[in-house]
């Protein structure tokens, strides 16, 4: 049993409103909680967040360590699982992780996302000093920049908003309003801009036989021309959750800045307003607390 | 100068014939020849087949052995460069291979198309034992399946015609007529159906972290769904021409067996026939001789 600290608005949760996946119920799957009653009491009064699968703990992908791909898994705010976003919520044991004192709560609610972001280093290999293009600014895309940015890679990220970009260029990314795009330029791609389009500009920037990182979910189907990934033969890699544990390194660390991301942080009472600002244009991440 | 024994059409021929890449002039980039005259005597009276991508030799590609991606290359038939469908054509001496006298003329033609079946070695490690789907059973589909065969791994075929996936089984493959198509079963599934279909498809058979290898190249936006490659972390890797020397060790090996694909052979003369008859449903390779 959990008490709310913080709970964190993703697109996400959004689109589940306007009714994708046919997911009912409380939604919310990015918190920070503290823990009132375990059967192991050692978790008992732990700050802590949580790994939002939960999974049988018993089959073939359970026991490689991807209960994240578990087929009979469900998820918290997503698949079968009521979310985060209440007073109190429940969570098997195995699911949470303690969180360490340097990092604040406020900040400890990107462990999720920021868990998808460095997903990206668990997939593919990209060597440190290797020129990464980054598409998109939105809260993901800077959560990506930051990760690559901190592996140690030279990361060049293309945006839309000044303001957005400038929080990645704290890090030391370097960022370019995108206009007109390179061409096979670069030989791995992340493509996190959240539409459609993203994924044929992605396709267009990669060098033969390089590599695009899929980061958007994007709903229904998406066109893309067969053609320049067949031709200049490009791998492209879907890519979801992460581990929670390089997230929390890197928060503890303060390699990964996500404190400017926060554009708001309001009641768990006016949640319809939170969802609201969160589904604006340019309203990065909009935080809820009990 | 090389004077033709033997060409093959192939789907991409006939497709550019109805305006794809907007190529003019005589097509063709299967062949089998007689090297006439060359810079190098050596040549001279040997049988060839030709590396299809006539790349400049210096640029950062050639140098990593990948001409097959120089960005100023010109490519046999199909990119600024006049075809083999002729009776006398010219390549540079450092595109031509011999051929070893186990391999038949009308066999050898197959070289290139099996080259390109070879690249999913190349680019993907499969683990020998490993169950393989492949969809699809045209010309490409069927060196695909038996090239995996020939590698060691559990090919499982699925295919429109009885006919054609026999060729397929004499090797033992195992084959099923694509009817209800398993979901998520597969770690590898490479789509070589030639349809825009097809990718849909493959995505669904593969497993959580699996792979799909995209050898159909099908013009214009193909549809896809993003979602389940995401959700599943799928990687989908473009595939295309590839190294001759290991296609032609399987020929000579016969651990691939191409005659049963052969359907017709017609004179240079009569090359509108053939490629009437190359684009007709059920038939499988044309071939023109001199």
């Amino acid at each position: 049993l959990i008490r709310l600290l913080y709970g964190g608005i993703c697109n996400t949760d959004i689109e589940l409103q306007r009714g994708y996946y046919g997911f009912r119920g409380t939604p919310g799957h990015e918190f920070v909680g503290e823990v009132l009653e375990a059967d192991d009491p050692s978790w008992v009064g732990q700050r802590v967040v949580g790994e939002i699968n939960l999974a049988c703990g018993k089959c073939e992908w359970c026991k490689r360590g991807l209960g994240r791909h578990c087929p009979t898994r469900t998820v918290l705010g997503i698949v079968k699982q009521p979310g985060a976003f209440r007073e109190f919520l429940t969570l098997p044991e195995r699911n949470l992780r303690r969180l360490p004192r340097e990092i604040p709560s406020e900040e400890a609610v990107f462990v999720e996302p920021l868990a998808a972001a460095c997903e990206i280093l668990d997939q593919v290999r990209i060597p440190r000093g290797t020129p990464v293009a980054v598409l998109g600014d939105g809260k993901l895309g800077l959560l990506v920049s930051q990760v690559l940015k901190a592996h140690g890679t030279q990361v060049h990220q293309f945006g839309r908003h000044k303001d957005k970009l400038r929080i990645a260029e704290q890090v030391g990314v370097s960022t370019e309003i995108a206009k007109k795009l390179p061409v096979a330029k670069y030989e791995f791609v992340v493509e996190a801009t959240g539409s459609g389009e993203g994924l044929r500009q992605a396709v267009q920037m990669t060098q033969p036989r390089g590599t695009v990182i899929m980061k958007s979910t994007v709903h229904g189907l998406v066109a893309i021309d067969s053609a320049p990934v067949i031709v200049n033969e490009i791998t492209l890699v879907g890519s979801r959750c992460g581990r929670f544990e390089p997230a929390i390194r890197l928060l503890e660390s303060r390699k990964v800045r996500v404190d400017a991301m926060i554009s708001e942080v309001l009641p768990l009472k006016k949640a319809p307003e939170a969802f609201r600002k969160a589904a604006t244009p340019g309203v990065l991440k909009v935080l809820l607390h009990d």
